[in-house]
C-alpha cells in the first residue's frame, strides 16, 4: 500500500518530530488529522472531551510491540485497533472511542508510518470507534523497535451484557468462534522461522458484532478473547477467578492444518498460540446451541465449536480430555513461547 | 526508596514477564495489585466496568519516555500520574480513572520497576485517581530504554468549565503559576550534562487543585499545561487555533536564577523548556487579580504572575515585549532542544 497522503519533506522520523514543535505539529497536520477526522480530534486540546449517554462505562488499555511490524492478515496498527476494541467487546461493552499513543524510533520511515495510520483508519471505521486523542514521542536510534503503539479504549456496557467471573457456574458451556493459533503462526511465519507455501494469515479482526448478537440473544455469563499466551492461559485465568474446574475436550478444538502442521515442526502446542480474533464464550448450558448457531452464520464464527464446560469441583483447574478419554492438566505456561506477538 | 514489596524469586524482569502467562501474573498479584489495590482493578477482567455520573467526560493519554527514569523531584511513575492527570485538569475535567501500560526492557531490576510503581501508588493517592486497567509489555534487551510507561485517563467535566480555543478573545489577561523551566534543567541535571551545587528539582505536580479553584471563581477561558516545547510551543499553538496575536512581556515571567544560569551556560532559552506542573491560564481581563491571588494563595501558586494578553490583531503570532520595549516574535521551535524530556 503506497502512502496517500501529502508527505512532509522529511523521509524519516527525526527526534524533532516529537519535540512538541513545529515537526510534532506536521506529522499531526499532515497525516493523524486527515486519517482520523473527527470533531474531537479536532479540538486539538489536551483531552477530548466526550459526551457519553451511559453512566456505565468500560475502559481499557494496550500497548502494542509486535514484531514484525508488518505481518500476513495485518500489522501493528490494524492489530492495536482491533486488539483493544476486542477487550472492550469481551467485556460486553460498546466499543467508541480510542486514544492512540505512538513511540518512534528515531530514523523510522515516514512511509511506513503513513501505512500504519491508513491502516489504523481503515480498522476504525470498521470497528466503528473514533480516534478523539493521541500522543507521539520520538526515542533515538536504538531504543525502540521502530514503532510502539499503545491504544486505550472506551465503551458503554451493552444493555444486556452481565458479564463477570462470578457469574460463571458449573454446567456452563464453552464455546470459540474459529480454529485456534492463527495469529501467532503468522508472526512466526513473518518472522521467517517457518517457510510455508501458503502463509497463515493472522485472525486479527473485531468481534464486536458477533459479540452482540450473543449478548442479544443467549444468557452469557463470561467472554475472553485468548490473545498472548492461547486459550492455555485465558483458560487458566479464568479457572483460577472463577474458582472452578474447566474441562476441554481436545478433538473439539478447532486447530487448521496449517497451524497443527507448523506446531508440531516446532515442538509448540497450539493451545499456548497467541489469537487476535477469538473469544472464548462462556454461557448458559441450555443455550449453547443457539449461540453456536449465532456464531456460524457469522463470517467471524464459521468454524465455530462447544469445546468445554465448567465442572462443578473448585478445583481452579483445567483439564483436557483426550479423544480416547484421557486426561491431562493443561497448565499456565511459566516461560514465554514466544516474545513480541502483539 | 527500598522496595517495600514481597518482590518475586526474580530480580530482574524476562521477556516471560510479558508472556500473559505465570509470571506476568505474578507480576501483577504481587507488585501491581497490593500497589493500587481498587475494585475496579481487582475484576482483572479486559476492561474496568466505571460508573461515570456525567455525560461530559474527558479522554486523554500520553506516553512517558523520560531520559533518565529518576531524576531530582520525580521519576517516570510520578511523571506518567501528573503529566495525564494535568492534560485532562487544562481540559477542565476532574480526573478519575488512570489506566497503566508498561514497555519494559528485558533485564530491567524488579526492585527499580517497584520504586516506580510506589510512586505511581502515591502520585495517584494525591491526585486523587484510581489505576483502573492496565497491560505490561516485555521486549528484548536493546529494544526499549530501561521502562516506557503509557497513562490514558478519564475525568468529568467540571461543571463549571467552558473552555476552549473560541473562548480565547481579546484582552484575556494571560497568567501563568511560577517560574518557568524547571523540569527540563532538572531532566538536564540529571543527565549529568551539568553540575550544580543544589540541582534544580523537577516541578512535577498535579494541578487539579488549583485549577478547580479558578473554575469555581473567575471567568476562564482557556487553559494549557506548557510541557514539551514549553511556554513558547504551547503558545504558538494557542495563538494558530485562537487565530489571535499573543503579547507576552519578558520580564513579567518568572524564572528562577538556577534556570536562568544554566540556560544562559547552555545557549538556551528557558520560554522553550519543559514544565510539568505549571499551567498558562487565559482569563477575562476583569478576573486578572482575583485569578493573581487564588493562585499565589495556593502551594502550587505561590509566583504566579499575569505574563500576558490577548490582542486583538488575527495574525497567530506570539510577540515577547522586552523591558525596554521592543518586540519580537516567538516562533515555534523546529528542531529539539531536549529530546526525551518526558
Amino acid at each position: 500500500m503506497k502512502c496517500p497522503m501529502p508527505i512532509t519533506e522529511y523521509r524519516k522520523v527525526l527526534l524533532a518530530h516529537g519535540s512538541g514543535g513545529k515537526l510534532t505539529q506536521e506529522l499531526i497536520d499532515k497525516i493523524f488529522l486527515p486519517s482520523f477526522k473527527n470533531k474531537h480530534l479536532e479540538q486539538l486540546t489536551d483531552s477530548a472531551i466526550l459526551n457519553i449517554k451511559s453512566d456505565s462505562v468500560a475502559f481499557t488499555t494496550d500497548s502494542y510491540v509486535v514484531n514484525p511490524i508488518f505481518f500476513p492478515g495485518g500489522n501493528i496498527g490494524k492489530l492495536a485497533v482491533y486488539g483493544t476494541v476486542n477487550d472492550l467487546s469481551v467485556c460486553g461493552a460498546m466499543p467508541l472511542y480510542l486514544s492512540l499513543s505512538f513511540i518512534l524510533e528515531e530514523g523510522f520511515e515516514i512511509d511506513k508510518l503513513c501505512r500504519i495510520v491508513k491502516s489504523i483508519e481503515k480498522a476504525s471505521k470498521i470497528a466503528g470507534v473514533s480516534i478523539v486523542t493521541g500522543d507521539t514521542k520520538v526515542v533515538e536510534r536504538g531504543m525502540c523497535d521502530s514503532i510502539y503503539i499503545n491504544t486505550s479504549g472506551i465503551g458503554i456496557s451493552h444493555i444486556k451484557a452481565d458479564l463477570g467471573y462470578n457469574r460463571i457456574k458449573p454446567g456452563d458451556k464453552i464455546l470459540i468462534n474459529g480454529p485456534i493459533g492463527e495469529h501467532g503462526i503468522a508472526i512466526l511465519s513473518a518472522r521467517k522461522e517457518l517457510e510455508f507455501e501458503n502463509p497463515p494469515k493472522s485472525d486479527c479482526s473485531p468481534l464486536t458484532d458477533l459479540i452482540k448478537e450473543l449478548l442479544e440473544n443467549c444468557n452469557v455469563h463470561f467472554m475472553r478473547d485468548p490473545t498472548r499466551g492461547g486459550i492455555a492461559s485465558a483458560l487458566n485465568e479464568i479457572a483460577k477467578k472463577s474458582k472452578f474446574k474447566l474441562r476441554i475436550y481436545e478433538d473439539k478444538i478447532p486447530v487448521s492444518e496449517t497451524v497443527e502442521g507448523a506446531c508440531s515442526i516446532l515442538g509448540l502446542n497450539p493451545f499456548y498460540i497467541a489469537n487476535e480474533g477469538k473469544v472464548l464464550v462462556f454461557v448458559e448450558k441450555e443455550h449453547a446451541n443457539k449461540a453456536l448457531k449465532i456464531m456460524r452464520k457469522h463470517p467471524l464464527g464459521k468454524k465455530a465449536a462447544v469445546v468445554g464446560e465448567v465442572e462443578k469441583e473448585r478445583t481452579r483447574k483445567v483439564v483436557v480430555e483426550t479423544s480416547i478419554g484421557s486426561e491431562k492438566i493443561l497448565d499456565f505456561l511459566i516461560g514465554d513461547q514466544l516474545p513480541r506477538i502483539c
